[in-house]
């Protein structure tokens, strides 16, 4: 599962602490392991019902959307908010792109590699993306075997012979690193995955323009539960193809959530116009802040973790200097963690090393103040069990 | 596309005719190719408010639903009013079977093939369903050339030897007839794909009970915008699988869908036991029993088409005999029917006849009577032209 995943928490060799017992969640396990972005639920609290939408029982029976895009299922309403969303915050470049909607990240992704891999060929084609990789990577590449594409592991060490495709995920999924091709090869197809190219998490140097770029909800608006994700795609053909995989495998995208997205997507550019609306990008990076700055007075107050440090770069969307703040942390120890009931999850799953973990940063308040005061309580060994 | 489906219409050796022009519509080609089930918005317009559902911006957020189900993002409300449905209308079994919810039956039919793909072989398991069959089956198994299973075509000339997948189409999409395994080996297994098996189209002789069962609310309700289908799974193991294939290939299902259609199947099964509201299978029925008879007439004026026959069954839902109506007509020639702005699938494409055609019955009136007024039209031979 996609989490928010920014930056690498490293286990020193300090000796292992025994935790004072928490007093009040002796219970629960907190679980960190994959990105659930309801940390943006206090924002959607306090919108009131600027993004309220209704739905009668006779709207969106039809297979087919009201709009002309190439992409005969994707709603005119998305396909506008996504394109007055890329303007306004400055992260893509979505003129000269077709656009294509789909289940989430997960499903474009396929429909990119059937795009783009050869049709005609004995072998399938290797998918290849540096370590540490998004973890899902290689189950989504591999798990019905498809004959048309194949896994083929870390970018870097991929011999550049014949034709591959190459995910590159910028911010980078689990560590949050701003990323540029690795094989760059003669017979290379790219697909960017630009999930948490947002001003919450990175900032916006310039708009991206790739041949395909991935998006989702999930990420940016904290909307995972929609299940709404496209693709900017400057060939035709390819966009085409793309929608031909989501016909085949779904026949289409839930209208329902492309309409509420849209709903969404409105009120966020709204958010970023309307000096009378809290912005919603400054909102969630004053959050984000907030957290990275609580985390890293709790790891800098022992000497068993480690934290990532990022870039300053300059923010496009901003218009000002600003800390990258990627949206999560690793660890040395998943097992470790998890004794400390912190569900987390290893650096060996984004094909990295298991001394790092991923740590999500996008639960809601009352998690995270519960994963803190346990990391606390990991630092300051007691004599007690 | 999954269309409805119904019966046969034959082309018979009968001279060809040249249309009358349409007065009004000269320009437009109907559209009979796929299924959109359009033709139950009269019903849902009359509803009121009663089915009306309102998101607000802060609900789900979460990739998680909010049930205790095995398949981890299916929505409780939508699980208590699929089995809820089941039992009003008779329909299937559901209390010993576990619900998993996807994006429409396309999605389940990929998840059931990946869970009952033996998973340790070297060759893909075969994968069969007697013609004529479902339009998409052969795109749908055979789209990424998966390892695990391969299309083998009509089930009627597999060969028995070793392990096979049979599909089970009831009522059969297209032709509308009650189906039985026809393969019947020792190492089968089986997927019904009951999309049709509700009172509209047929009468329900039984609930159904079946290991691996199919089920979408696109041809239930008429919601096809939504997306939403569901499986019910005898098989712990099996129902584990499918939620696996789900989570890998979309990470769940839209919620904003699950929770609509949840609502949409509580508003139906309240007009089933409401004597207050009209009853949304009579009076879909009554639709299909009305566009029928219509067609029936054009039919027999001529000796250019054939239609199919339906037995007469008992059905348990309506407590009273019925004639069977299942949704469409099929026809002797595609390319007949376009030369008369009359757009229909070639019985080829089912593995059939190309004799025959499929005409979706599911359309709005306005299309329905200007198809009508065609056939008539090509029924009636002028000098013209």
């Amino acid at each position: 599962m996609s989490g928010i995943d920014g930056c690498l928490v490293k286990y020193s060799s300090a000796p292992r602490a025994t935790p004072k017992n928490d007093t009040k969640d002796t219970s629960a396990i907190i679980v960190l392991d994959h990105g659930d972005p309801t940390m943006y639920e206090s924002y959607w609290s306090k919108i009131g019902n600027k993004c309220d939408i209704t739905f009668n029982g006779d709207n969106s029976l039809s297979y087919f959307a009201n709009g002309k895009s190439l992409c005969w299922f994707l709603e005119s309403k998305l396909e506008e908010q996504i394109k007055r969303l890329h303007n306004v915050v400055g992260s893509a470049i979505v003129d000269d792109h077709y656009i294509v909607v789909g289940t989430v990240s997960s499903q474009l992704m396929q429909a990119a590699l059937y795009a783009l891999s050869p049709t005609y060929q004995l072998e399938p084609i290797s998918v290849v993306s540096a370590t540490p990789f998004y973890s899902a990577y290689p189950e989504v590449m591999d798990f019905v075997r498809s004959g048309l594409h194949k896994w083929a592991g870390d970018a870097r060490t991929f011999k550049k012979n014949g034709s591959y495709i190459e995910f590159i995920t910028s911010p980078n999924n689990p560590d949050g690193v701003i990323r540029e091709p690795v094989v760059n090869g003669d017979q290379g197809k790219l697909i960017y995955d630009l999930a948490y190219y947002w001003p919450q998490y990175i900032v916006i140097t310039s708009p991206a323009n790739h041949d395909v770029m991935l998006f989702t909800i999930s990420k940016c608006t904290g909307h995972a539960g929609s299940r709404i994700g496209w693709a900017l795609v400057k060939d035709k053909e390819v966009a085409r193809k793309m929608t031909k995989f989501m016909e085949i495998s779904t026949i289409g995208v839930s209208k329902e959530a492309q309409l509420r997205a849209a709903k969404i997507l409105e009120v966020i550019c709204n958010s970023c116009l309307d000096p009378k609306m809290e912005n919603f990008f400054e909102y969630s990076q004053s959050l984000m802040i907030n957290r990275w700055n609580r985390l890293r007075q709790v790891v800098m107050a022992n000497d068993l973790f480690v934290l990532q440090k990022y870039p300053l770069q300059y923010c496009l969307f901003r218009k000002d200097f600003y800390e990258s703040h990627p949206g999560g942390e690793e660890e040395d120890c998943e097992k470790l963690l998890k004794e400390h009931k912190i569900h987390t999850r290893s650096g060996s799953r984004f094909g990295s090393d298991s001394r790092n973990v991923r740590i999500s940063m996008l639960s809601r308040d009352e998690d995270f103040n519960i994963f803190l005061k346990r990391l606390m309580a990991i630092q300051r060994p007691t004599n007690g069990n």
